[in-house]
């Protein structure tokens, strides 16, 4: 949560100058984002308005070769009327530029429409409502997105970042952990769906990544984990990331209601209800793999706040045990 | 430079409604500020017209009794049309308000205007002229602000800060240091000067703390160490700040031009024309102390990037030799 790289005002002007976006007028480096550094940039704007930007710089995970597929969606998702913000486009058309010094390899930058709105911490029914209609939206309006990506940090990866961990550091991170990894890594070896319908999905829709305007949902950001893959899967993810207290309470309103809102814009076939418990199983074993690697990988002198894997092992608990109740919707 | 403390949306929202400043519309953490943490807030306004500010909430350093004297002097300065932010101040009428969970003692935050403008790296001469004449309009404008405050960072903190610092410490900074330090604490107490011309200064102002639009300086923010002392001593402070590449070159053509530009709005005196060679070395005193002092008590898990005081010490060291030269204008 930080601005890793620093840039002049006068690197940000010639940035700016390469979009037709008028001159800049301000811009705030801004504490969001843990594998890219955010400016709020202001610009006089190409009429007489005034206009507002998120100048992104990729710095760490992403892949180069990723960023058509992410930028494009945002473009495909906006064009269709989804509040999720656009991908401004330079003077000579490129989604992204890459700068830095003559001779240096340089870094990606993309200016992307700013959006209103503010992420809610507790979220009321009627905004997870909001939030379920939002999810089911994209779902649907990027079904002609004709690009595609794996899920990178799918069942495989799982595997491949708590292996890294080994038994010692899982131990190290609380003593219950090694064994739960293991028997639930082995449930979903052998119990994950494949034969969902799969579309493009966000992957990460987490509180931080839903901009609200009271009830409405303004915004959708950080399309970075997007791929290729069920979407029930999305709707797993979703529901492990807000239904639940930060102490961990499982939150049976909230739950129904963002199952409900996303149900009013794409029913969800009986065959992803059914594998909605294994997939929400999932969903929280992906955020015990990166979390649990991050959380002993990290330096303490990173200027990034690690995460509790707890947080989601007892997400992942709660779901073994009630995970049938909490989707009968 | 981070976001120390986390605020709810729903923080946010309940404390901007303290304020007759509308609904929240969009709220940023942003990077800047080393004693603070600063968002960047969108309201609806209270007119039809959105409005933003810059909410400040004070986490280090600053004493609560000092913020009448830092607000009230916004207050002041805008008021007679310098380039400063106004304090918005609540429905009740305060200028901050603590926040925090009931049987906390909370911190206190203000809310500020925010203002257009970017901070200039390399600044250009019409660019210095400005700041020197911005600088000179704001000493001007406070002659008649009633309220004093004692510099908390004169003379005699630095001797404190550098004797906390032991000349061991110094020494594994640079080993120059121990006998810079030395010398020059010796040479300030003898010549230091007491009767030049007093009021508000700034006395941080540097270009982080400038922003500026092409070559007119649109605000001057951050007067979080401001205070009651020798207006010539702000001037040095000022061009100790921006005369000097990064690499420690001095900067012949932004010194004059800034020191131009503050004699087009107030005249510097003889007196204090021949001071400010001493206070130049003041000023470089000032900004080794404190960053030595950090750079030696400052966590290496801190979020905050440690500053060379050497930068200041190659600084003190061209005004000992050839500050008669640079301020012969």
């Amino acid at each position: 949560m930080a601005v890793y790289t620093h840039l002049s005002a006068e690197d940000l002007a010639d940035l700016v100058h390469a979009y037709d976006v008028g001159d800049l007028v301000s811009a705030k480096g801004i504490a969001e984002g843990v594998s890219n550094s955010n400016w709020l940039i202001e610009t006089t704007g190409s009429g007489g308005q005034g206009a507002r930007f998120i100048l992104t710089m990729y710095e760490f995970r992403i892949e180069l070769s990723d960023l058509p597929f992410f930028l494009g969606l945002l473009d495909h998702l906006s064009g269709r009327g989804c509040p999720v913000p656009r991908t401004i486009h330079d003077s000579e058309g490129a989604a992204y530029r890459m700068i830095g010094s003559p001779g240096e390899a340089g870094k990606a930058v993309a200016l992307i429409q700013f959006l209103p709105g503010v992420s809610i911490g507790r979220p009321t029914p009627a905004q997870a409502r909001a939030v379920g209609a939002a999810l089911a939206g994209i779902h649907l309006a990027a079904q002609d997105y004709p690009a595609v990506r794996a899920n990178a940090m799918g069942l495989s990866e799982w595997h491949r970042l708590l292996d890294g961990c080994g038994k010692e550091g899982l131990a190290s991170i609380d003593r219950s952990l090694p064994g739960l990894v293991e028997t639930e890594l082995a449930f979903l070896d052998a119990n994950w769906p494949d034969d969902l319908p799969r579309g493009t999905v966000h992957a990460d829709l987490f509180p931080d990544n839903v901009l609200m305007l009271d009830e409405k949902v303004s915004g959708l950001i950080d399309f970075y984990f997007a791929c290729t893959d069920m979407l029930a899967y999305d709707i797993a993810v979703t529901h492990a990331a807000w239904c639940f207290t930060s102490a961990g309470e499982f939150l049976p309103e909230i739950s129904s209601a963002l199952l409900a809102g996303y149900g009013t814009v794409r029913p969800v076939s009986p065959e992803e209800r059914a594998a909605l418990p294994v997939l929400a199983r999932g969903a929280a074993m992906r955020f015990i793999s990166s979390r649990a690697y991050d959380w002993l990988n990290t330096p303490a002198d990173a200027m990034v706040t690690r995460k509790d894997p707890m947080d989601f092992a007892r997400r992942l608990s709660f779901y073994g045990a009630q995970g049938a109740r909490a989707f009968n919707f």
